[in-house]
C-alpha cells in the first residue's frame, strides 16, 4: 500500500491517522505541496483533482480522505473507525462531514493562495477569514459533542472517523494562532488523542518529508 | 419525518433526491437563507452551524446532507445509495465527496456574502471566483467519471450518492452560467437524472417555498 500524502496536509494527516490506527503499514509518497507538486502530470494521472491524499492499495487508485477511510474501513476493519449502524454511526458521520465540509475546505492552502494572490487580500484579511470559518465550525463541533455522552473521543470512549478529522483541523487551528478557549470539549478530545501512539505517528512533525 | 430545507440550497437539494429516489414521504419546514432565518435562536438549537438541510426522524434530529443520506440508506435501505461494498462503493463516495468538499463548500452562500461583504469583493471577481472552482471540480469530476465504464448514471445503471449531489452542483454551475462544455460526462449524467420523476420532485423549482 502506497500514500501519496504531504506532511502538513489535514487530509493526508486523517488518513495516516486511520492508517496508524488500524496498525497498516505503508510506502510514504512525498507530494510537496509547497513547491506544487500535485499540479505535476504524473500527479494528475493518480489524482484527477491535483490534491492529496491518494491512496493505492494494489490496483485500487482512490483519493478523497473520507473515501479513501471508508474503503480502509472496509477491508481492514478492525478496529471500526465508523461504526457498523445506528445513532452511532450518524453522530460519527455528522462531526466528519462538519468539518470535512464546513471548515477545511474554505481554509485550504489553494483557497488561501486565491485570496491573497488573485484577489489581493491582505496578510490580515486572510487570518481574519481563517479564523472566522474556525469559530464557526468549532462552534458547531462544540455543540455536536456537548449534546452527546460524555466519552474519551468524538463518540465514545475509542477512536473515530470524526477524531481522524477532528485533530488535523484543531491542529491547524493551534498553528494559525486561532482561540480555541471557548470549545472546552473539542481541545478535551484533542488532548487525548494526541497522547494517543497513532496520533501521533501521524503527526505532520513525525512524517519523512517533514520541515519546520 | 420533517425536513428543514431551504429550495435553492444545493445540500437540501440532495436530500431531497435520496427522499424521493426511496419514495419517503416528508412533512417541508421552510428556512428562508436569504431572509437569514437560518440564524435564528430557534433553528440554531436544531442545527448548531445554522445551516440546512436538518432531517428529525421520530427522536432523531441530524445535519450534513452527507451523514442524513447514509443515515437513511441504512435505515430505508431500497433502493441503495452507496453500494454495500467493493470499488462501486469505493468510487460513488470518491465523486460525492469530490463535490461535496472540492466545489459546494468554497461557492455557498455565507462564503460568497463574506467575500462580497467583509472582503468588498466586486460581482465580477465573485463570479470569477464563482466559476474557478466549479471548473477545478468538475474537471477532476470529469476525470473520475471517464474513467469508469460507461453508465447511465455516475456509477453504473442506478442513481447513487454521486447522483445526488452531481445534480445540485450541475444546476448551480449552470444557474451562474458557469461553461460546462469541456465535461460532456458531467453533462450526459444531469441531462439522464433530470428526467428521472425522482430528480424532478426534488428539484428547487418544485418546492413549496420556491420563488423565482
Amino acid at each position: 500500500m502506497k500514500l501519496h500524502s504531504f506532511f502538513n496536509s489535514s487530509t493526508s494527516f486523517r488518513v495516516r491517522i486511520a492508517l496508524a490506527l488500524k496498525g497498516l503499514s505503508y510506502e510514504y509518497a512525498a507530494v510537496n505541496l509547497r513547491s506544487g507538486e500535485q499540479g505535476r502530470e504524473d500527479y494528475r494521472s493518480l489524482s484527477p483533482a491535483g490534491i492529496v491524499p491518494t491512496l493505492v492499495d494494489g490496483d485500487v487508485k482512490l483519493t478523497q480522505s473520507m473515501a479513501i477511510i471508508d474503503y480502509l474501513d472496509q477491508k481492514y476493519p478492525e478496529p471500526r473507525l465508523i461504526p457498523d449502524a445506528g445513532i452511532e454511526r450518524a453522530r460519527v458521520l455528522e462531526i466528519a462531514q462538519t468539518i470535512a465540509c464546513e471548515i477545511h475546505p474554505i481554509n485550504n492552502l489553494r483557497v488561501l493562495k486565491y485570496l491573497t494572490g488573485t484577489l489581493g487580500v491582505d496578510e490580515a484579511a486572510k487570518s481574519a477569514w481563517y479564523r472566522h470559518w474556525v469559530a464557526e465550525g468549532l462552534s458547531a463541533v462544540e455543540a455536536l459533542l456537548t449534546a452527546l455522552p460524555p466519552g474519551a473521543f468524538c463518540v465514545g470512549d475509542e477512536p473515530t472517523l470524526a477524531d481522524c478529522c477532528l485533530v488535523p483541523q484543531v491542529a491547524n487551528a493551534m498553528r494559525m494562532s486561532c482561540d480555541l478557549s471557548g470549545f472546552p470539549r473539542v481541545e478535551a478530545v484533542y488532548a487525548r488523542c494526541m497522547a494517543h501512539p497513532a496520533f501521533i505517528a501521524a503527526a505532520p512533525q513525525n512524517q519523512p518529508d517533514f520541515v519546520s
